[in-house]
């Protein structure tokens, strides 16, 4: 049994793209549902996304666990993950950790390419790695099983993110450096060390981060991902 | 099999009196964390109680369901179900109903003793009954699992919630005003409407509530029981 499954998604949510992924097969999605909302805005967003559960349970339901996947393509629906693209929803506390874990989160990045309370983004100027709460909340995560992503983290915070991390973690969406220099993209000792730790790498077709931008061919596409298999597949 | 249930419970909760639920065979106990606090501030009280449930694995857990009255009976840890005296927590957003039911909240009350956006208390001089917000939070109370306590409400907002409401209703701590006539007492009337409907009620041994107060007697508190029971049992 093969699964389809989109492991990072935004957009402006309604019943026509809950219908379009049912005719394309997608089994589960993991769906940003905060970007740089605090603890209560995050919450308005789930509150949102409660409301879509009860009006269309046919197409989505909120998937919690890997067996949530199993049952939606045996059900044909679509499993809705929520993730956070920052940390910005547990606010200063990390007791919020556990809180949003029970209200259906299951990816949190450190940070999005600025400087977060947890660990540094992509963008900044000086990385110093993760903060003091970071090791701590990436502990909570652990506890409570929050996937820590680095997708949108600086090089050295993400490399000290996979060695403090007792479990995997996710670059859900960025492609490796060696094929598009974007600094949303990764080096390779980044996807070894990603790679080592069991982690996984969600590739990205966002145009920013494509070799050739809006251009990109999807042979070239193909071949960045038969390349980076054959770096750490 | 009987179990021993604590219908409403405060204190100044701490391991000491954890262990003293065990030494007393407390299978479950319905928990106050929210008397005026608002979505936030029950959010943090939530916060404290997952720390005791790390710290305190041996002695309590979360209860969620009916099933996990009976877990704990056969495992010898008290069930905590949280509940509301005060519908403060959703404060003026209904989508906070299925929120807070998915944080583990299992009882609300409409109204303590004041005014509340839903209904009237006890010891407002007037009672309109249950408000047009009042009687849609009934219907998602309903619709999620959330049981409607009217223990400090009035007594016509109690028969409307009693009549509105499509699931049976509590009333978790309260005497008949037969036996002493306090205004959180219960008259006959709705006594009655609440057994007639399938609720459910919790006697209580506050000494505002009982018979002579502080000098109130066990036999007098039995004879009372035993009276309500012939009246509606």
């Amino acid at each position: 049994m093969t699964y389809r499954i989109d492991c990072l998604q935004y957009a402006n949510w309604s019943e026509k793209i809950f219908r379009q992924m049912r005719e394309g097969g997608v089994d589960a999605v993991h769906v940003t549902i905060a970007y740089h909302e605090n603890f209560r805005e995050t919450v308005l967003n789930i509150e949102q996304w409660n409301r879509w559960f009860e009006q269309f349970p046919e197409l989505i339901f909120q998937g919690r666990t890997g067996a949530d996947i199993r049952r939606a393509k045996t059900e044909g629906r679509t499993a809705i993950f929520f993730g956070f693209q920052n940390p910005s929803p547990i606010e200063d506390d990390i007791g919020l950790v556990e809180i949003v874990h029970t209200l259906g989160a299951r990816f949190m990045q450190l940070s999005y390419n600025n400087q977060s309370l947890l660990a540094t983004g992509c963008y900044e100027a000086e990385d110093p790695g993760l903060t003091r709460m970071g090791r701590e909340v990436i502990d909570e995560m652990n506890r409570v099983g929050l996937v820590v992503d680095m997708s949108h983290s600086a090089d050295r915070s993400t490399l000290e993110a996979i060695e403090h991390s007792a479990r995997p973690i996710a670059i859900t969406h960025a492609n490796p450096a060696f094929w598009a220099p974007a600094r949303r993209n990764k080096p390779d000792d980044v996807i070894r060390a990603l790679a080592e730790s069991g982690g996984m790498l969600g590739f990205s077709l966002y145009p920013h981060h494509l070799k050739d931008k809006s251009d990109c061919t999807l042979q070239s596409f193909c071949e960045m991902v038969a390349q980076t298999a054959d770096m750490v597949g």
